[in-house]
């Protein structure tokens, strides 16, 4: 087999190579694709460095499955460029994810829905949803998911290399501040930058994407309609706050679930425990519970301070945590090409 | 009218000493009082300097008010010796707050409650349920609060100046290793302080306050209990998620609350707009919506990105943020105080 990855050089780029080099090798050729002022350029990958080219038609040739992490718009345009020149596409961009005819596909979840692929695109969904809803599903499967309330913690690198470079920048000035920052009055030596609308060193910001109708933002209706269609629950009521946390790597996500039947917490971690994909941590009087700082550079999904709304014996509170350049995008979208090796 | 402070010199006695120094002077003589080891030092207040006593019985002979911001074991101790020297206590801390002889005062909510207080004591609220009980009770008054699930971004201040200098520090070791830090590797150069149980740097830290009972923190139940009192409304179910944050001052809710009667966000915003200490932020396509940034050294709860659940016309979400160590603890300490005056 071999595939192309489109968008090599960046953050999720960066992070497929990697994956792809730690795990079982399923591909006999892997070709890099980029803008063409990367063209040229070399990445490591496995032993030794393959050489980035430009994204043209012809790089799709003889290729037979093609990995995109791109902008939307380039992914709308050259999705269906590499599937006319003979590739299944695995598209990790928002521009596919809601077809009709395209599947939405976390294999520990509905890996049977990649099948079923008429227009030969597939779509690996937003790194917030994955952060939460293979936990989620898991409790689902015996509890029945009635209504998701969810708040977000999000890092930088959801914005890719240039929210990483904004937090880090922005780190080393408040750094050299201590008078300023230490009474609380970090506003005044820092200054928004180009990909958030406010500093993010030192600062949470109530924005993920872009402002959509109703005051929702692109980012908060992402995790229900994403969730709604890989669950297969497609009138599952989801309110989100999705909010940018100074954090490099690690998606964060307080979830509040409403279930049909009555569950405790005992009988959650036992359904987590056994879920593929799913890493429980939680003890929280001895401090364990799922970190980004911890779950940066990881696979599984985190989960932890499992508990019983006080209130509600049908609702569960927890805390889940997914690298967002792994699970969250590289690592998803490599398990959905190994389910077309 | 003759006052004390007791806990002059934490970051709360040092914003309370700012506070009385910026409003309207009501007080004749102002007595900063600390422990012993803190016993001798000047402290600025308004034009001139005030010097700490150790705190003993004898500093509240002949003093009428006493505001208390120390941790809950001193306060439980103190504010009877206090009162039994002739003071009204207005306390900061947890120790008294739920006591059924206290009240629990938000001047903005019950000022009228500060009237009735048989052990000569009134607590001022936690930070946390005060960057949000101001804004969701202008909305309850109308449209009457059913339910609340809450997920709180709490600054590191909320843990006084231990956790400041503990974010202050590892930010300082994380801006001094660009490559941990920008490969999302910042565990490998930070390690946890006193403070907090896992790095706070570069991290989010689902846990504030200590572990209790059926897997909540002392800090979740407080934002129910105190909601609850406050509100006077004794069976509202209030579930909370509370997230340490590396940001100094400043705690943001995300609020999710749910009211008996159908209300729309210009409604609500008009509301909010005419909410003694609100101020409504919310252009969210502008980028105007509230962050603890902005939010610092200033006195008015924030509300912004108010929308009504797509799901559900009697509910709605929104983001508040206070700067904790104000409106959360000092000021609302020196409203209350101002009450008696």
């Amino acid at each position: 087999m071999r595939a192309a990855l489109v968008g090599a050089t960046g953050a999720v780029g960066g992070a497929i190579l990697r994956i792809l080099s730690e795990r079982e090798p399923f591909l006999d050729e892997l070709i890099p694709v980029a803008s063409p002022r990367s063209a040229g350029r070399t990445l490591p990958f496995r032993d030794g460095e393959i050489e980035v080219r430009a994204l043209a038609p012809e790089v799709f040739d003889g290729v037979d499955l093609a990995l995109f992490d791109v902008p939307d718009d380039v992914a709308l345009e050259w999705a269906p460029v590499a599937v006319e020149r003979g590739c299944t596409v695995v598209d990790n961009s928002a521009a596919w994810r809601m077809h009709p005819e395209v599947p939405l596909v976390v294999p520990e979840i509905n890996a049977g829905a990649a099948d079923d692929r008429p227009k030969g695109i597939i779509a690996s969904p937003n790194c917030t949803t994955l952060a939460m809803v293979v936990p989620v599903n898991a409790v689902h499967a015996e509890a029945r998911l009635k209504r998701l309330v969810l708040a977000s913690y999000q890092a930088a690198s959801g914005s890719g290399r240039p929210g990483i470079d904004e937090l880090w920048e922005q780190t080393q000035i408040a750094a050299k501040e201590p008078d300023a920052v230490q009474e609380g009055l970090a506003r005044t030596v820092l200054e928004r930058g180009e990909t958030f609308a406010h500093p993010i060193a030192m600062n949470v910001i109530p924005q993920c994407g872009s402002m959509k109708d109703d005051g929702y933002t692109s980012e908060e209706l992402k995790l229900c309609h994403e969730t709604r269609k890989i669950m297969d629950l497609p009138d599952l009521p989801v309110t989100a706050t999705c909010v940018r946390v100074p954090v490099v790597v690690g998606h964060g996500v307080a979830v509040h679930a409403e279930f049909e039947r009555e569950i405790s917490p005992e009988r959650a971690r036992e359904l987590l425990e056994a879920a593929p994909g799913v890493e429980v941590r939680d003890d929280p009087a001895a401090g364990v519970y799922p970190t980004p700082l911890e779950g940066a550079g990881k696979d599984p999904c985190y989960v932890g301070r499992i508990r019983q709304d006080l209130f509600d014996p049908r609702a569960l509170a927890m805390f889940c945590v997914a690298d967002n350049l792994r699970k969250g995008a590289a690592l998803n979208t490599v398990q959905v090409a190994e389910l077309l090796a």
